[in-house]
């Protein structure tokens, strides 16, 4: 006997999902064939409702409830510096670093040649317009430190150079190879204190 | 800043799933904000499609699209041996095991004394039943080899074996501490050969 279609076709598509394997899919699938339906419901409404009221910030491209999102919404903020990042995610690694007062741009990812991801499938030309459209004096990359982190980092600050805006790259204390987004407060802290001019 | 409300409250409900911690939840939210609408849309159909279409089969308490199930259906196969096993995934895997003709029985879980589940949160009730209305001369206990099925196959044991009834628990060649779901055939078939009276 096999799987029944229906759960067939829950395995198969839930498998897809990143850091989810065979078992782990079917271990999830039989979870949710036996959890009330209420709890089902629940889960179903939570993913429905993140994609009905987030929105892209038009500004930063960051996940928001509002366009602009309160970061670029915020009068307080160092408009001059932008702070290049990956994901939403490291987005909210950063800001968590309460020395950082200037504002952020989410590129949507990294460049990754292997992958065949290029300039094109990421917010280099939605950069670029900003830099030429807002005065910005600075711009601090903080992409990832693994290797398609550091590629990123070194194609943007070779474009962002000849518009005479200062490129810096988050300083030592990041370890190497990681992932921003998991990186404590205080490493950030540090990398940030210690950025070098590229 | 922290996550906005929305996602915060996925991540939350996807976190309670089984083998998800916090990070994973994150990560799979973040991914769940990111992919195409097409794709969101067929993770949820396929979830609100086996929970609709799959039956709890009346018989064995299988997962099936029909009651009762195609095994308990199949009147080729012997009625008279039931193997009791904790959840429809063990079902399948024994089932992959040719030389077993019987029939089945779903508990729904295994005695758990320090989680507080006792006979009346599994379907012994149902088994005891099904035992006095069908002519059954032989039990064999599947349940896990880990502590709570050994609890669970020693109990039922003890009271299956006053109704006359001979009562097998898979032999030798199961790891000890294992699940039956990730067993390979071949050991569930020498487990079959090697079952001994309890």
């Amino acid at each position: 006997m096999n799987r029944p279609q229906a759960i067939e076709r829950m395995v198969e598509i839930i498998k897809r999902l990143p850091g989810v394997g065979p078992k782990m899919a079917e271990r999830l699938s039989y979870h949710i064939m036996k959890i009330p339906q209420g709890e089902v419901d629940r889960l179903i409404e939570s993913i429905q409702k993140a994609r009905q009221t987030m929105k892209c910030c038009s500004v930063c491209y960051n996940l928001s409830e509002s366009d602009p999102c309160p970061v670029c919404s915020d009068s307080s903020r160092d408009k001059n510096v932008i702070c290049v990042v990956e994901t939403p995610q490291d987005l909210i690694a950063v800001s968590k670093v309460k020395d950082y007062t200037g504002l952020y741009f989410v590129l949507g990812g990294a460049l990754s040649p292997l992958d065949a991801v290029g300039p094109d499938d990421i917010r280099v030309a939605q950069l670029l317009k900003r830099l030429k459209s807002d005065k910005i004096t600075e711009v601090i990359l903080a992409t990832d430190t693994d290797s398609k982190g550091e590629t990123t980092a070194i194609y943007l600050a070779e474009i962002i150079k000849p518009f005479g805006i200062k490129v810096t790259r988050l300083g030592y204390g990041l370890p190497v190879g990681g992932d921003i987004e998991y990186a404590d407060e205080v490493t950030i802290s540090r990398a940030i204190a210690g950025r070098k001019e590229m």
